[in-house]
């Protein structure tokens, strides 16, 4: 069922459970706002003391109102909202819009209250946002609803806004004014015991008036389902993302804030590329970019024009098209030629096209009118400089003309001219973003390339291979009954295997038979290494041999190898040689799972070997992965030009590799008491060029992993007891 | 001797030749400029046809003036220059502005007249700014000349400003009217014929009336110079720079633009790093530093508190500070209970200190004094969040009034409320840098903290190293006389011998007995090289054997490739066996040169072997090094953490590997002509931690090296012949 919150968002009747007449309450401001911005329904206040509120006769209890009422804003006292809510039911009440403050973020008798809220809220069958919230707002000419206590008043647009700090959500929404940015709707999402942003992205997919989404997040609370959703939606509208809390230290007091658990940033940063949110890192940018999709058409290329009228700027704006891997565009030679026709000659007609300073605003006209048309332009940047004699706002008006005519490609203005010009169009309708920095237009343009990369990306899908589960259950079990909860490296291998992941071939021998046998079986060349109880450092007493070629060499070392341990005393503890797959190859891989406390399963993947703490050259995604996200995940690490066989070595399969990424979250989605997980080296072998796992290491949470398998100490259901 | 422009930009007399009385003309405007700015000496308009101009007598000729003449700023056509210039020298005046375009950025002909300008200002013992520039402006009171045409008058401050492009500048100046940040003195270069940004650069050295120089720069003239001169004054005030033309689309762009050739970036980047040179990226970010240069002390360390009235913000600050690397300050005991004393008890007294919505501006007050007390606090950010009631502008006057009492420590002000708080903060005269986002806080910070590191930073020096300049010499004239730019691998080896260079021990043998005495003297195990005129194959023949352990095998291995080699009929064209060093080691490393065609031989250090290409993992500086950019470039890199000894590695010999880079660079300032040096790998030694140069390649410019050595084909000076 999709989220459903009409009767919050668009109410014909409102009770204000709390309503005030005393001034500088938030009981008398809301009450104002409602009536300031002329709510399109009936509000009805609500106050013990009855009397008159704002003009409006007051009632003593919610259940005295004599209509319907779709959403009650409680502004009460905490200790009084469980009863508020038992009367709202009885009311028939069945949207909330709880603004009082007291509940999980002033620690653990809040939390109690608000479990008991919620429960309350699920039972009755209501929707609820907040508590500890600055409320709600819908700006359509039909609704007209400010249920916010904000410092200034909301401003039309077509912008969906969920805020999960109340304070910063009011200072947003002051700037957003400012910005002449205006928005659809505002959700206050406070302590999100029921709403939260996952709902408000499920309500808003399919309402036209919210054209993007803007979400400002101090934690995510559940990581799938946004997933899920935000997936889906932001194929359709942007989804815009300021996520706070993403260092040590912002963590922190993220986590003391707002009381709810800030997942690791990587965890967050891999969640929202997964899910096609565009995430920004400051407010200026999420306002920046909010301000570029709001006024311009997402493009078919990324093949950028740049007009001037001052060679600096177009240099600086070139710069920045470039760093974002974006393209210049080649201007036809049609489109030279026309522009030479009307452009002095010391004009350049080469991107970037530089007017030159003396250009007229008829050159501005008809320069982007040129460019526009041509096919092999995308997206278009107008730099505009003062220079005597032209004023910038007759500039503007002009290219908003043109666009007006040919609104199917985004223009981007930069106008390095005086703050008031930006004052003056904050008055006016635009249909062209305009900054006052090169940078900025580069960034919004990227941000509209991002957006139309996403949409054309193909959704992708979660393969299911053909497991041995029974297998991998039968070595976590043994595991269990040892009371450990890492495997061995070789039940690591085993359960890698019964995934079909390409693990290095191994086996176990305990005398010079089964070792010659193993190594016929394995083919050579093989490695050797001893096992045993007692010695640890196996190559202190030479127990570990590599590059074996035959038969015959295994036999002698294999001698050699006992005749040593017999010499020091060391055979008394010998369990047996581990025989084993010699792979060859100098590109070291590195693939695992790390296990957030939030996120749930994390995988990783990049360069291995010595490397990977050193560059930190790994990339992540939450399992399970999408074959794109597999694919992507390989082809977004730098070492993946190893992969391609830079410097003549072989080409790595990487068809193998992704197929051994998706096997491994089969794997960790399969058995989520899975804790860490880790394939070091995934070796990249000379010959084939399959990604072999030639170390594993696999440790379980042994209390889920008891319960997911059913087993107990004392059970005796497991084959391997 | 010191740059002295004080004739032109402290002049107490200026004829301007070209002055005129048709409206909209650069005669015109610069006449009214000066006048209207109430320049504080006398003007003298100079115009073929006399009159009055501006209300003052024009004369026919600058001849004709009965005063003396300080400066003289030109605006008639570029054909009436040359001739301008000289009756300004019989005029005896010593500083030219020279306005007047169409010269070298018009092609070959204008870069001739350009040539043969400069000719006469040398001649004449002149100074030029020019031509193809904005003007000059000087805001001091006992000046005011405002010699420029840009829109707006200018602001009185202390920023010092020199720009290479005009109408950029222009730009900037309005935008920086806009920011409420004046400037002393501005320059606009033009084609820079005389004077450039290193000319300001040491003017301005010991200008006090100079605070903060900012450079817009696309090309750097004189590299070295520069440098020289930037990394004196930027230890005394700080330098910021923007330097467009960065991406190869760009510099392309720069270059049709100035006709001036860019360098390549990475070398702008070491040259501006090595300098102490604050480099920016956008010119927003140039703006916001030089506010906050404008406004802050340097501080004493880079711990930061950061007050706030509303937690997302703060959370926001934190991420952005961190991910600085500054630190978050420990507030002390004594500054939590002091908080705690007038703070509600739900205020947080930790870093970030959140004095909650309902924060009066008496709190502001005591926090903000209270926090700046803290010997535990470098640096402080402000956050203003608008609840109702409180004025952000009384709450930034409050701030300030506190500020002014502690003038020691670095506030910055984060507001995030309307842009008319903004508006209204660019009529006051302000001592604490007011923004709207946290991150640009931070980032001020960040720059202030990068200044106080530059300014502890021990300047270095250049070491000379005893070398063997005769034995490189005359490995160099054998290439030339054998037609070779390119040196063969033991020549270049032998070179880096000659300077101290540890490379990898070898020699040539031609014989069993050679072999044996050559393993010997070098040490065991050593690796065996064919070297053949016939074979370029080598390993296809078997031609390459590694870890030879002993004489015994040496001896053995020596036949054995005879014997191949007869065997298949190759033995013709074998010249010989080199016998090598075989240094053990898996951590490669890369060092060398390239020339820039600009900046000369810039060095490189990094990672090297398969990951040089795929990792990027290097850093680049302009030679030559100072012991302190030898350290610095080791240290950068990530894999500085594999010569620290990650993973169990022995340690790397840092100081040893430093010792390589100052010598290289020695070499590669001694012999300009190499063109380039690549060693690849320096491999550290397993054993010694030493950087050991297994693989070396040297080119040189022919010409160049020819003209250097003193050798032509035909001579016989150079023993190698």
């Amino acid at each position: 069922m999709a989220a459903n919150l009409d009767k919050i968002m668009k109410p014909k009747s409102i009770a204000v459970i709390g309503a005030s007449t005393k001034d500088h309450t938030i009981g008398s401001d809301l009450m104002k706002r409602l009536e300031e911005y002329k709510f399109n329904g009936k509000i009805y206040p609500v106050n013990p003391k009855g009397g008159i509120i704002q003009g409006l006769q007051a009632y003593q209890k919610v259940t005295d109102i004599p209509d319907e009422i779709d959403l009650a804003i409680i502004v009460v006292n905490a200790k009084f909202v469980l009863s508020t809510i038992d009367q709202c039911h009885e009311k028939g009440i069945k949207g909330l819009c709880i603004i009082t403050a007291g509940f999980k973020e002033t620690g653990k008798e809040g939390a109690e209250l608000e479990r008991q809220l919620l429960e309350k809220v699920k039972e009755y069958g209501m929707r609820c946002v907040g508590p500890n919230c600055l409320g709600v707002v819908n700006t359509k000419p039909d609704i007209r609803m400010d249920g916010c206590f904000a410092e200034s008043l909301p401003e039309r647009g077509h912008i969906g806004f969920v805020s999960q700090s109340g304070a910063l959500g009011g200072g947003i929404l002051n700037i957003l004014k400012d910005l002449n940015l205006g928005f659809a709707q505002f959700i206050s999402i406070g302590n999100q015991a029921d709403v939260n942003a996952e709902t408000a992205l499920e309500y808003w997919e399919n309402e036209d008036d919210v054209q993007q989404i803007l979400l400002y997040m101090e934690s995510i609370q559940d990581p799938s389902n946004f997933r899920k959703l935000a997936t889906r939606v932001s194929k359709k509208k942007p989804i815009l993302a300021l996520k706070a809390g993403r260092s040590a230290a912002g963590a922190s007091a993220a986590s003391s804030h707002t009381g709810s658990l800030a997942g690791a940033d990587k965890a967050a940063a891999a969640l929202l590329k997964q899910s096609g949110v565009i995430r920004e890192f400051s407010l200026q940018n999420l306002f920046e970019t909010a301000k570029v999709f709001a006024n311009c058409p997402i493009p078919k290329g990324d093949r950028v024009a740049i007009i001037t009228n001052s060679g600096g700027p177009g240099i600086m704006a070139t710069d920045a098209v470039s760093e974002y891997g974006m393209h210049m565009a080649k201007i036809s030679d049609a489109t030279k030629e026309k522009l030479r026709s009307f452009l002095p000659s010391a004009a350049s007609v080469k991107n970037p096209i530089d007017m030159i300073a003396s250009a007229p605003i008829e050159h501005y006209k008809q320069t982007l009118e040129t460019v526009i048309a041509d096919d092999n332009v995308d997206m278009i940047i107008c730099i505009y400089l003062p220079f005597l004699g032209l004023k910038d706002i007759d500039v503007a008006k002009a290219l908003m003309e043109i666009k007006a005519e040919h609104p199917e490609k985004p223009v981007i203005g930069v106008f390095m001219t005086k703050n008031e010009f930006f004052t003056k169009l904050s008055d006016m309708d635009v249909n062209i973003p305009f900054f006052m920095y090169a940078e900025q237009a580069a960034d919004g343009l990227n941000r509209l390339n991002q957006q139309r990369l996403w949409m054309e990306r193909s959704e992708g899908k979660i393969p299911v291979y053909d497991v041995d589960r029974a297998k991998v259950e039968s070595i976590i079990k043994k595991a269990i009954k040892d009371g450990r909860a890492q495997l061995t490296t070789l039940e690591s291998i085993d359960v890698l295997n019964a995934y079909g992941i390409r693990a290095c071939k191994y086996g176990l021998a305990t005398n010079e038979e089964e070792v010659v046998n193993l190594g016929n079986s394995i083919g050579y060349p093989v490695v050797m290494k001893m096992t045993s109880k007692t010695t640890s450092h196996k190559t202190d007493v030479g127990g570990v041999v590599v590059n074996i070629k035959n038969e015959e060499q295994l036999r002698k070392e294999y001698k050699a190898l006992l005749a040593r341990l017999e010499e020091k005393g060391l055979l008394e503890g010998l369990e047996g040689v581990i025989i084993q797959e010699m792979v060859k190859g100098n590109r070291e891989m590195v693939c695992g799972i790390a296990t957030d406390p939030q996120y749930g399963p994390m995988m990783m993947f990049g360069l291995g070997g010595v490397f990977v703490e050193v560059m930190k050259d790994v990339t992540f995604r939450i399992a399970p992965l999408t074959d794109m996200d597999a694919e992507e995940m390989i082809k977004s690490v730098k070492a993946y030009k190893l992969l391609e066989g830079a410097r003549g070595t072989k080409p790595a399969q990487i068809d193998q590799i992704k197929e051994t990424l998706l096997r491994l979250s089969q794997l960790v989605n399969d058995y989520k008491f899975i804790d860490e997980l880790d394939i070091n080296p995934l070796l990249i072998s000379e010959t084939t060029g399959e990604g072999i796992a030639v170390d594993g290491r696999i440790k379980v949470r042994m209390d889920e992993a008891k319960e997911a398998l059913g087993c107990s100490e004392m059970c005796a259901t497991c084959g391997a007891c």
